[in-house]
C-alpha cells in the first residue's frame, strides 16, 4: 500500500477503522480534536457509529456499552477529558471488556495549556481509577506508530479483554508524516461473551459487581493473572545503539525521537550513549531495562513531566545502577542540545571514579 | 474533653467542623455515606453549607468554587465516586487551592462491592488526574485518627494550598471507638488570595491555565518545589517495635492494626518483627523506611490490594533489602493468622543462609 | 404493498425510515419505548444514526443539531420526557428547523402512571416552551395513521421548517393493526440552508438569537406568518356522520374510535349524533368546527384530560353553540357506554326547549 | 416600615425572605439574574440555603426536595430556564407541594434576546409540563407588587399545596421603585405532611405516582377540585376607570402601566376607555371580564406576544363582545402612543354602526 502523508491524530482513526473499529464516542479537546473530527468522517463511512457525547463521562460509558455489545470501539481525549473517563475505565476493566482510548497529552494540571507534555503517565499507567486494574499502554513516537500501535491496541484489547490506551503527546498527535496503513480487516463477529440484543446472548451478564468478597477476590485474582501474563508476553521497547552503551537514555513518545538525536550527537563526541524507548508503558519493559543494566553505568530518564516514568525505571533497576533524571514541562520540549549537555555532565561524573553519584 | 463513642465516618465530619470546615459537597456512596449524612447535620448547624450534588463531578467542582472563596471545604466518597472527582482534583491542585476529601475505600474495580479494600492507593497517591500534581494523603488506622488526621488535613491543605485526601478503608470508616475531639477552631477569615465576591478581591484570579509554556513550566516547578518541601517536612509514620526488627512489616489503615497483632504474636514465637505504618502516604515516609532498611533483613508489605503500596516501599528501599508481599482483596481482610504464617515462612527462608530470596 | 400487522409505536418508526428519517435521538419511556427500540433496529439498517441519549434534554439538543445539518431527524417520548424537551423545541422552532417528535401520552402529572391519557395537550398544542412559537401537531387514531401521519409530519416539518409532533396516547401506541406503508422515499439532499460541515455551508448560520429587538420582532413576525399560513392550509379533521348531526362529538386519538362507536349506538337509538375528529390539533380545525356549528345544536368534547382540547373547541365556536364536556383520566378510557349515557342526557336537555343549558 | 428604593428582581427576594423563604435553588439568566444574586446574599443571612444548581433541571428537582421537607422554597429564571423546569413543575404539582418560582420573561423563542417580552404566558398559564395540572400565576406590574405578590405567592402555595409562579417581564424585573415591605414572618414549622428526616415523618410519602388508574383518577380529580376552588376564590384583577368604559383594555405586567397611560390619554380625547389588568393569570379573572362585558362594546388586549393572553380573554367572553388585539414583540414594548392610535381606530369602527367588526 502506498504511503499517505497523514497527521498523527488522523492516523489513529484510519488505523482504527481499518482494524475494524465501528464505534467512536468522545468529546473534542485540543490537541486531540482531530481524532474526533476524523472519526466523525471515517467511522460512519465504514458503517459504524460516531457520537459526540455530552461529556467525557458520557463517552466513557457509551464506550462501555458498545464494548459490551462486542463492537470494536474507541474514544480519545487529552488530560482533562481523560480524567473524567477514569471511572469508566475502571468499570470497563472490571467487566473485562476490550476498547481503545487515545490520550494525546497536553500540559497540566488543571486547564494547563494545549502544548505537549507527558504528565498523564501516572493516571494512565498506574491506573487513575479505583480498584486493582490496569490499562495496557502503548506509546507511539511517530505517525507510523500512531497507526501501527492503534492496530496493535485493538488486538491487545481483544486478547486481554481490557482497555488499551494509546498514550502520546500533542507533538506526535499534530505532526504529519508518510504512513503505510495495514490492510483493512474484516469486522469480526461479536465475541460469544457479548450482549448483542438477541435472546441467545441474554444470559451473557456484563458487569463488574461481585457482592461476595470471595467471588470478588477470585475475580481480582483472575484480572491479576491476566496482567501478569501481559507482563510476560507483551512488553515492548526499541533499543537504539545500546550494545556498548555506558549511559542508557530512556524516554517515550516525542522524547524518543529527541533522544535518538542525542545519541548520535553524543557518539559523535565519543560518548557511548544508547537509548531504550519503551513502546509499552504498561506492561513496562522492565526485563529489557534490567538486561541493559548489567553493563550500563548509568541510566538517564528524560521526560516532559516532573518525574513519572522515572519511577518505573527505578522500580525495574532496583537500585543496581544510578538513574539520572532530566525534564522540561509546561509545553516545553527538551531540545537535543540541552539533553546532550546534561548527558555530558553526567559522563564527566562517571569519569571521576572517586565521585559519588547522587541518585535521583 | 470527654471521649465520645463515634463512628469513623462521623469522626471525619465532627473533626472537620471543629477545624472550621463550613462547606461540604458530595454524593453519598457506601461505605462513605455516613460522612454525607453527618455533614448534612453538622455543617449547617455550624452555619455552613451542605449540598448533595447531582454527581461527584459536580461535587468536585463545587469544592473547587468554595475553596476559591477561601472557605474550608470538604467532600467524601468511595472508589467509583472518587474516580469521577479526578478531573476536579487536578484543577484544584493546579489552581493551588486547599480542600479536604475523604476516600473510604471499597472493593473494585468497577462496581466491585462495598466491603473494605485498599485498591485506590495509586489513584490517590500517584495522582489519578492529569498533569504533574500530587494530593497529600493521610491514612488513619483508628477512629481517633479519623478525627486527628482530618484536623491535620485542613492544616496541611492551607499550608500547601493543595487538596489533602484522608484515605482509609470501609473497615475504619464503619467502626466505632471513643474519640477525643480537638477544641473548636475559630473560622479563619478568607485568605488574601480568595475571591469572596467583593470588589477588593476581584483582582484575585483563580485558575489553572497558563497558555505560555514558560509560564506553565514556572508554575509546575513552583508546585514541584512545594511537593519537595512537603516530602521533607510532612512525612509521618508510626514505628512499632522496630528497634531490633529483622523483618519489618509495612501496612496502613486497617492493616496497621492487624499487623500490630502479628508483631505481638510473632514476637511471642521469638521472631524479631516490627511494623512501620505510614501515616502519610504522600509524602511517603521513605527516609524512615530507608533508615530501618539499614538493619532489617527483609520487609513485608501487607496490603488489601494486588500491590500498590509495595511499589513505594520498593522505590524507597532501592533494592537494598528484599521486599516481600502479601495481600487479600475483594473485601477480604488478611487475618493476623494468615499474615503470621506468611511471616514465619519468610523467616524460615531468612534462616537458610544459602537460600536465595525471591524478591517481589 | 401488502399490509403488515404492526404495533402503533413500531409503525411510527417504519414510516419515519421510509420517509427518509436517518437520525433518531431519544431516551426510552413507557409507553413510548418501542419507538426507541424499533429506531435502534431500523434507522441504522437504513444507514442512519440512532443514539440513546443521556437524557431527554440531551436528545432534544441532538435533534436540534441533526436538524441543523439537514438530516430528517426524530425523537419520541411520553409526558415526563417531553417536558424535558420543551426548551429544545423552543430553540428548534426559533431556529426554524424541521424535526418530528412523537409523544405517546401517559397519565400525569408527575410520574403518574403508564396508562393512556391525553393530559399533554396543552404542553404540546399551546407550546410548553418559552416564547412565541408553535409545534404543528398531528393526532393519529389508528396504527395506519401512526404511519401516515408520521410521513405527513416529515413533509410538514420540511415545508414549515418547524417541529411537528405526532401526539397520541398509549392506547394507540400499543395496539397492533394491519398497516400499509408508503413506498420508501429517496433521502433528499441536505437543504441549502443546512450546515453540513463543508466550507460551502459555513455561512449558513443556524441560531435563534436576535439581540436587536427590531430584528427579533421581524423574526417573530416571520414565524407568525408561517403559523398563519399553516392555519389556513393544513388544518385537517375527519367528519363522521355530521351531515345531519344535532350533537357533534369532538375527540382525538383513541377517543375518536370510541366516539365512532358512540355515534353508531346513538343513531341506533334515533339520536342525530356525528363526530368531528381533529387530525391536526395545531393548526386546529376551527373553520370546520364553526361550519358544523351553523347547524348543530350542541357539541360534546370527550377527552382523557380534565379539559384541554375543550378550550380550543370553545375558542373556535366563540360561544355560538353550547359545548359540553365529558372526561375520564388517570388511565381510564371513557367507554362508549358511559359516553352514550352522557350524550343521551344532553339530548334530553336539548329536547326541553325551556331549559337553559349550562355551559362549560 | 419606611419605603426602600428597590429593583424589581431584588424585591422578589426580600419579600420571599420576609415571608419565611429559607431555600433558593436556581441558575442565573438575564434578565432574572439579580434574583439569584440577591438570594445568594439574603437567604443565607436569614439562616437559609442558597444553591446555584448545575442547571435549571437540577434547580427544579432541588426545589421539589426542599418543598417536600416543608421548607418555604423558591427559584427563578427566564424563558429558556423555565422551559427546563417544566418537568419539575409537573412533579411538584403532582406531589402537591408548595413552592414559588419567578419567571422574568425575555424575548423568544430559543435564545431570543434579553429584552422584555410576554411570550411565556402559555407555558406558565396553560401548563408547559405534562399531565393535568396548573400553576397559580401572579403578574406584578410594579416593584411594590413584585414584593406583595411574592408574599401572596408563598401563602397561596401553602394554601393550595401547589407551585405558584410570579410572572413578569424584564421591564418590571429591572426597574427600581420605592417599596414598602411586609413585616417579617416567623418561619412556620414544617407542615405535618412534610418529610423532615425524622422517624416520625417517615410514613409521609411524597410522590406523584399512582399506578392504579382509579387511584390516579381520584388524585387528578382531587387536584382538579383544588383548581376549581382557586378559580372561585383567588382570581384577582385591577379595574381602572371601567365604570363607563366602552372599550376595555386588557394587559398585564408592564403593559398594565402603559395601558393606564393610554386610558388617560384616550379619556382626554373623550373616549370612554378603561382597563382590566389581570393580577392573577391563573386563575383567570374571567368573571370580572364577563361582568365588564355586559356593558362594554369591545375589548382590546395588548400583549408583548403574538397572542396568548388574548385566548383567555376570548374564552372568558365567549364571543359576546368583540376582542381586538394589538401586540409588539421581540423586546419592543408597545408605546402609549401606538396603543392609543390602535384604540382610536377601533373606536372609529365602533362609531360606524353599519360596520361589521372583524374579530380576532
Amino acid at each position: 500500500m502506498r504511503k499517505q502523508l497523514t497527521k498523527g491524530n488522523e492516523a489513529v482513526v484510519k488505523a482504527a477503522v481499518l482494524a475494524g473499529c465501528r464505534a467512536y464516542y468522545g468529546y473534542p479537546i485540543t490537541p486531540a480534536s482531530e481524532i474526533a473530527e476524523a472519526a466523525a468522517l471515517y467511522v460512519p463511512q465504514a458503517g459504524g457509529v460516531f457520537v459526540q457525547a455530552e461529556s467525557e463521562v458520557a463517552a466513557a460509558n457509551m464506550l462501555y456499552g458498545a464494548a459490551a455489545a462486542g463492537v470494536r470501539s474507541m474514544s480519545a481525549s487529552s488530560g482533562p477529558g481523560i480524567s473524567l473517563m477514569q471511572e469508566g475505565f475502571s468499570y470497563i476493566a472490571g467487566a473485562e471488556l476490550p476498547c481503545v482510548v487515545a490520550d494525546i497529552m497536553r500540559a497540566g494540571p488543571g486547564l494547563g495549556n494545549i502544548a505537549p507534555e507527558q504528565g498523564d503517565y501516572n493516571q494512565i499507567v498506574k491506573g487513575g481509577g479505583h480498584g486493582n486494574y490496569h490499562t495496557l499502554v502503548l506509546a507511539p513516537d511517530s505517525v507510523q506508530e500512531m497507526a501501527d500501535l492503534t492496530t496493535l491496541a485493538f488486538d491487545l484489547a481483544d486478547r486481554y479483554r481490557n482497555p488499551v490506551v494509546v498514550l502520546t503527546d500533542g507533538y506526535i498527535g499534530q505532526m504529519m508524516e508518510p504512513v503505510e496503513f495495514a490492510a483493512p480487516r474484516a469486522v469480526p463477529p461479536p465475541p460469544e461473551w457479548a450482549v448483542t440484543g438477541t435472546a441467545a446472548t441474554r444470559p451473557n451478564l456484563i458487569c463488574s459487581i461481585y457482592l461476595e468478597p470471595d467471588l470478588m477476590e477470585r475475580h481480582v485474582r483472575k484480572l491479576e493473572a491476566k496482567y501478569r501474563r501481559a507482563e510476560r508476553e507483551e512488553a515492548r521497547a526499541e533499543l537504539y545503539r545500546t550494545g556498548d552503551a555506558e549511559i542508557v537514555l530512556v524516554g517515550y513518545g516525542i522524547m524518543g525521537r529527541v533522544l535518538k538525536a542525542v545519541v548520535e550527537q553524543a557518539r559523535a563526541r565519543g560518548l557511548a550513549v544508547g537509548l531504550l524507548r519503551p513502546i509499552t508503558l504498561y506492561p513496562f519493559p522492565a526485563a529489557q531495562l534490567r538486561e541493559l543494566g548489567r553493563r550500563a553505568k548509568a541510566f538517564a530518564v528524560v521526560e516532559m513531566s516532573t518525574g513519572q516514568l522515572v519511577d518505573d525505571v527505578r522500580l525495574a533497576l532496583e537500585g543496581r545502577v544510578p538513574v539520572e533524571f532530566f525534564s522540561r514541562v509546561g509545553g516545553n520540549v527538551p531540545s537535543a542540545e540541552e539533553v546532550l549537555a546534561f548527558v555530558e555532565q553526567k559522563f564527566a561524573l562517571l569519569r571521576q571514579p572517586e565521585e559519588v553519584l547522587i541518585h535521583g
